[in-house]
């Protein structure tokens, strides 16, 4: 049984890479970069967005809005002016608890390929499936805030080795919050060595410059292969 | 293709329901009661535990502990002289994001039933796939920090469901998020009308004693027909 169940697991996810690839050629011939924005519910995914989709100058930023269910987030993003499509895992897709390449893909004809550079996905807050399923993004952002506690990384390794940028979200709640940045980033190290990380708070700003910067070099990183 | 695969899930569940009677048949043969906690990840599910399972007077607890891979948390329990038993997903289980009732099953050879009169089960921190698997439990708890933010109840609607009582936790970061508990408490209504709650902060004590008392009082509750 064991056996049989885990040979279906993996038909699954080669089926998704193939899937994620075709995505992949979509994007690339609209010339539409594409990150995968995941973290734990509350991480502060959408304010950060909104953090940055304001202010990112020569860029025109789309947003892939991910839910099981409802259009909250997508609604407060749209507010900003930019195209935001939402995707939903309740309808048609069982309620999953992820995105994946397949939903992805149902959901391109409603992009706005030719008027954006940089199209964000929000992926549905959870820190266990979304690393397993690649959509077809040029980089995924792993969003961790310290109010989840230092060990993160010890208990989810798998997500935060699936991300080629580790964000440290909620530095405002430091002084509040029992956690040692120092054991955090000692964590981080081990499971996914050298990752590049920042220490951001959306709520203030903190940070977010250096993110917005990391945005604006996207191009250059993906076509030197520095993401995947 | 999506009715073929809707109708799978359906089987699945149906199983699944059949084992957790089963479950339930053999925690209630030993006169124990069992509570499954779930949250997202880092909603203070562990901090909670230690805060409780150390002052009950009367009641024998042990601890099941629901993790994708590692015993970080079991090891901090088991620092308290109670009898901890580690659930890793990832070891046979093909790193699933839940516990259901076949996995609960798989460990209830190596739970001492005889020793304890309540046990409580860690589920793997994650806001939709847990809400679906009954494990054989008395009652169901649900974890949500504040600094998860207000929206979480519309968010996640069927894991709010999901519970018989919703601890709102971390309350002492009250006045350093953006989190209004007039809103919480009303999405929490809409989504599910009339659930108990509780306002906790695991970290300095405040409202755990009402959650104690609660526990005290499970057994009456179960026999009642209030806890399912």
């Amino acid at each position: 049984m064991h056996r049989t169940k885990v040979r279906i697991v993996e038909d699954a996810l080669d089926a998704n890479n193939t899937i994620a690839s075709a995505n992949r050629a979509d994007f690339d011939r609209a010339g539409v970069k594409v990150v995968n924005f995941m973290s734990a519910p509350g991480a502060g995914k959408t304010t950060l967005l909104e953090r940055v989709v304001t202010d990112l100058p020569g860029v025109r930023v789309g947003v892939l809005e991910g839910d099981v269910e409802g259009s909250m987030d997508a609604d407060r993003l749209a507010g900003l002016h930019i195209p935001v499509t939402q995707l939903n895992t309740g309808a048609g897709f069982g309620g999953e608890c992820h995105l994946d390449a397949n939903m992805v893909r149902s959901a391109i004809p409603a992009l706005p390929l030719d008027e954006i550079d940089l199209l964000l996905v929000e992926n549905v807050g959870n820190l266990v499936c979304p690393a397993e399923f690649r959509v077809g993004e040029d980089a995924r952002i792993m969003v961790s805030s310290v109010a989840e506690g230092e060990d993160k990384p010890l208990k989810y390794p798998l997500m935060f080795r699936a991300c080629e940028l580790v964000i440290v979200n909620k530095v405002d709640l430091l002084g509040h919050v029992d956690f040692d940045m120092d054991h955090f980033l000692h964590h981080l190290d081990a499971v996914h060595p050298g990752v590049e990380h920042m220490l951001v708070s959306a709520r203030t700003g903190e940070g977010v410059d250096e993110l917005r910067a990391w945005f604006a070099a996207l191009p250059e990183r993906a076509h030197a292969g520095a993401a995947v």
